[in-house]
């Protein structure tokens, strides 16, 4: 399948690496490639320069948000929660039209300083923006109650015992997410409901924050116990 | 210890019969116990009314909130989280100062209609207003994230492999409530940190909500694998 991954942190690299090592074919989408690729030093996160990343990826192409949309069969938010609908309107609704749009962004909010807060939130949430704003993608909410490492490779904590959500108003683009999941190890995928269930998927974020801080490690997840 | 149980729903009732088996002298706090006693037919949640309930626990009295807190050690905040602040407020500052307050309720606001949505939320959360209404009490969230029945006993689900978390200011007050915890069976309790991390717990309710709806069940639970 082809796949445009949008966002060039740790995610969108991540996700990109993992799903073209399943045989996909994947490009990765920024704002202006060129501008990216000149980047050195790390980045806010922390994370390495891009170019760096892409060196050793050299098969992953580097394209327009538009441009790696464009032939996509399937493309992935992984940018910033803040950046997403600006991102995806670059992209452009008629290359997302009738795809699988899969939304893995928190919509974390650091202007008030730490811990962030969630904006939207409660009576409304990321994923549910951007199906609103793309009413002809179909987005599935999926993969933000965890950290990149696990997204792709989901075995290396507890044998793969842990859950994975996913959130949606079309079922078959629901059932592809799944699949695509399923292919990177995830066992236990959970249909929350329609794409308001995105709420839930959301908001459990403060709890992963504070996780994050009192285990002191990312290696962790939520697992559903029945 | 002397425990006063606030709120006579079935979350209330649980607890307090629990915590009496435990060998604790429980007593229920209501608003008016001659009204509360007198009602007859299902509450509004379904549950049986309590007068049947307390007929079958005669040893645990059911008293005005500020006469079941005045003798009580420890107080569990078990109203629903619209009535918590005034609940309290009748039980009575001077009744809840220095005293380990456990707050196991949901600020859960039906009044624009299902799902429910959370008030307050995001930059706040009621486990910090009880706090801030309460500045001498020691507020400890906890057990918020799971059915009453698994509250007080884990064990019925995966042997109890799952988790309950705990978040509050004081250090004691989360140790006595963690023993508590661990009585009722609890053996994985997560200390999130201050109050203000009652904000990730609590707002891990849609989710919760979305998956009862989806399990069809109510006995699951979060576990964080680690």
């Amino acid at each position: 399948m082809k796949i445009a991954v949008l966002g060039t942190g740790m995610v969108g690299r991540t996700l990109a690496g993992a799903l073209s090592g399943l045989g996909h074919g994947v490009v990765v989408g920024t704002r202006d490639p060129q501008a990216t690729l000149a980047r050195s030093g790390p980045e806010a996160t922390g994370a390495p320069p891009f170019s760096e990343w892409h060196a050793a990826n050299q098969h992953i192409l580097l394209e327009t948000f538009a441009d790696a949309a464009s032939e996509a069969e399937l493309v992935v938010n992984a940018t910033s929660g803040t950046g997403a609908l600006a991102a995806l309107s670059s992209a452009g609704s008629a290359n997302l039209a009738g795809k699988v749009v899969m939304d893995v962004s928190n919509a974390l909010d650091y202007s008030q300083g730490m811990p962030p807060v969630l904006n939207p939130v409660n009576t409304d949430s990321l994923g549910e923006r951007i199906q609103s704003a793309f009413p002809d993608a179909r987005v599935v909410k999926t993969l933000n109650t965890m950290n990149a490492g696990l997204m792709v490779d989901p075995g290396r904590l507890a044998g793969g015992d842990h859950s994975v959500f996913v959130s949606g108003d079309d079922a078959d683009a629901k059932k592809a997410v799944t699949e695509l999941l399923q292919a990177l190890g995830h066992r236990d995928v959970i249909d929350l409901g329609d794409i308001t269930s995105a709420r839930g998927a959301e908001m459990m974020m403060p709890a992963w924050l504070r996780l994050w801080g009192v285990l002191g490690t990312l290696d962790f997840n939520f697992k559903i116990v029945r």
